[in-house]
């Protein structure tokens, strides 16, 4: 058996999401679709994480064990051969089989872009917004954000309890022509974390709140103090971080 | 009567094409029924020129006369509330009855972006190209293009008999990432100009022919003799110059 690693770009505007579910298109349906063509094999990829119907990735990683003794190059072009438009293959690598796309994942990173105003080529790929933003407390309230902290408050309640703790190394805002860009890096992300965090923080920026909000969020961690989730269509998985990258 | 001048962002990739024609649908289509919407009155704006099935826009520009006293602040508004989500204002402005978008322009400016590789996210923005491409070779035969030219080899034949003299003012490559972008300035283009040319000079950039080509084909000036017409989802209007801007 050998150990492949995929280095996954997809714009997640078409997709339910990245995993395979009942009913609706995924990336990882296609994917497995695709390898199985390729590869004569049955193969569901194995993700660093799932993603929301509507977020897209720079560089998504999963993993797969084959018995195919096909080159990684040759599965590089026949995979981009045979996916859809909508998802394009970056690399192809030989891990050891040790290697897994969710546990070895060291780090995450992500992007949050918000549009100001209408914008006609890049409405899947952004949040449109009308309101002035003041970037300065946005700032404020996210250098709340580093270090490891309880983020209940910013995730999407699921019935089965789960760990809250995640370590924030990096949480950014930069203007990038009428783009107000969000960048933050972290050890985990819980469901929905990067757009409810996305949605309050534009709350302070628009004087909804104020930048300490963040502090009693992480103390008190109860969601329905949060903001709002964000859109979807303005996320994307930038990177994930293993050892030795 | 007003002279007002709208300044438009359009997604080209579910368009037939700028002008209004008897089927499908066009930019300058939707523009009329949100006019008329907004205005109440038969508005067919004028465009800067007709961009082809595909082909998108950063900064065209269109004008019309209205009877309305409506505020160009409101029709902003107004528009980017009525109009679909891939076609979006930048600015309306109030200009002097004698300005025409078409004949009033004095220079324009296009974009077109090569991916190299398969692109999920930008593949209805880009040319994806597989193949290598010697970028000093392209800009080598890019530099002959500068000056005024005939340019008939890189033109559609229409029925129509044209004037085919253009003055290039820039036409430079660049590398932006995985992208090998193309700009252009001249102060007339005609049809299919810009893809004829990069069709062209990708050609040269992978050795399937020399950079003084174009100069034979700057005198000569038959079309067969040029390269394949580049695909229309790369072409990106930029920008029309006009007096005072």
């Amino acid at each position: 058996m050998r150990g492949i690693r995929l280095l996954i770009e997809y714009d997640g505007s078409d997709f339910v999401g990245w995993q395979v579910q009942k009913r609706g298109r995924t990336v990882q349906g296609e994917l497995a679709n695709a390898l199985c063509i390729l590869l004569r094999e049955d193969i569901t990829p194995i993700g660093s994480g799932r993603t929301d119907a509507g977020t897209h990735a720079l560089g998504q990683v999963a993993h797969f064990h084959t018995r195919s003794s096909a080159a990684t190059e040759r599965m590089l072009r026949g995979l981009n051969g045979l996916l859809p438009r909508d998802i394009s293959i970056h690399a192809v690598d030989e891990v050891n089989l040790e290697f897994h796309a969710r546990y070895s994942a060291k780090r995450k990173r992500y992007r949050y872009r918000i549009h100001l105003g209408k914008s006609a080529t890049q409405r899947r790929y952004t949040w449109s917004l009308h309101t002035p933003l003041n970037i300065e407390r946005m700032q404020d309230a996210s250098a709340h954000l580093k270090g490891t902290h309880n983020f209940s408050a910013f995730c999407k309640q699921d019935p089965v309890p789960d760990l809250f703790s995640c370590a924030i190394f990096a949480a950014d805002w930069r203007f990038e022509g009428r783009e107000l860009i969000f960048e933050i890096e972290g050890n985990r992300f819980l469901r929905h974390m990067v757009r409810i965090l996305v949605g309050t923080i534009v709350e302070i920026g628009s004087n909804k709140r104020s930048p300490e909000d963040v502090v009693h969020l992480l103390q008190d961690g109860r969601r329905e103090d949060a903001g709002k989730t964000a859109p979807a269509s303005g996320l994307h998985l930038l990177k994930v971080y293993y050892d030795n990258t």
